[in-house]
């Protein structure tokens, strides 16, 4: 058995989510593996870092798979491609290390939120934008994703029904980049996400933007570890996963 | 009659091109009209600053449309968007003269055309950039376009079939910025442009990236008023009409 890690990129919009189901929903993993199984004349399965929502776009997802195959990993990439629908795309592929398994030992992720700060609702960048027509005061949003920075047990930010406990993680760097009545994007990198942890960061500082919630709230709603106390989570649209790396990686 | 000019932007890949066709044919004047229809009551016609190909987006399209009302352009704007799908916007509706007349007296337009210099097939930016894999002399691209600056006879990159007469137009700048493996754009304006002339020109410049066209062949291509002589045309999906501007325009 060979094992192969994959770089994926997909525009999320058309998928309902990553993760397989039953046949009638389109989904990136179910769109993957179709491909898989005809490129190699039998089921594979594929194993993605983490579920993407439906709606959720990504620039750098990773999967892998095992599999009793001579392909090299220029083939397998260039014969998945050639299936392929044009809203997803095989980036890499990469032979990998006998016990490599996509869902486990990411050492850090990276997601990008796209705000469209602008008067009017923008057909060019629907698929890829939340739009916010209000004007957003950038600064105090800055300053209340300074007190995100760091350990923290994030539990106010994750979705209502997951399992809290393990829900402390680390945030290497949050930046909101951009100008008022423009393209913003706030940039997250961790350690790891809770369910829709970012798309409640984005809500929660939305309302700080919009003047409805204090800049300087953010460590009382850290402590409170109460997901009602946060703002209310960000549409699927605006979300993509930049990159994942692993412990395996050199640097990056 | 009150005319009213409108700013329009539009996602073109679902779209069969500006100009309204038979029932069954999605146009962006078709789909406009329907609202425009519904909003007053009885049929209106609209006009185009120009029109664009099926699958070309637009950032600022201007058209025009007259109409017994007693609606204020603000009403106007929002309650067309209201009706409007999500890939096709109007950002704003203004009073005009009574005999604009968004066809003529277009005094500027700019165009936009986005190149993905990738080695990989990109499904984020699928619907926006035709996509290039192979290596281009930026430098080479640059020296060609600025021969095509200034005043010249446009036929060599004209749409075959079209009436060569009064092909003579002025490119008022025509710039390609980005660097190579990356996002490149070609921005070109001028007084006017030729059914298909953007794209004869990018598509002739990217022969050039390529190394299959000298650079110093433009003056010789553009003296040659032959389109058999010029490069393919660029697909559809890269072109964006940026902004229209108009002699009652201040400043532009």
């Amino acid at each position: 058995m060979a094992t192969f890690r994959l770089t994926l990129e997909y525009d999320g919009t058309d998928f309902e989510g990553w993760q397989s189901q039953p046949a009638g929903h389109r989904t990136v993993q179910g769109v993957l593996e179709e491909s898989l199984t005809v490129l190699f004349g039998g089921r594979v399965a594929s194993i993605g870092s983490g579920r993407t929502d439906a709606g959720v776009h990504a620039a750098g997802q990773v999967a892998s798979f095992s599999v009793e195959t001579d392909l090299d990993p220029h083939t397998i990439c260039r014969a998945l491609n050639a299936r392929l629908p044009s809203d997803l795309a095989v980036l890499r592929v990469e032979r990998a290390a006998d016990d490599f398994y996509a869902l486990r030992g990411a050492r850090a992720k990276c997601y990008r939120y796209g705000i469209w700060n602008g008067p009017d609702r923008s057909p060019l960048r629907v698929r890829r934008f939340h739009w916010e027509r209000r004007p957003l005061d950038l600064e105090a949003m800055r300053r209340a994703a300074r007190d995100l920075l760091g350990q923290h047990d994030f539990a106010s930010f994750q979705a209502t029904g997951s399992d809290v406990d393990h829900s402390v993680r680390t945030l290497a760097r949050i930046e909101l980049s951009g100008e008022a009545e423009g393209e913003l994007f706030l940039e997250v990198e961790g350690d790891g996400f809770l369910r829709h942890m970012v798309r409640n960061i984005a809500g929660t500082l939305l309302e700080v933007g919009l003047g409805s919630r204090p800049a300087e709230s953010m460590k009382e709603l850290l402590a409170a570890c109460d997901r009602s106390k946060a703002g209310a989570t960000a549409p699927a649209c605006g979300l993509i996963l930049v990159w994942v790396s692993y412990c395996e990686d050199e640097g990056g």
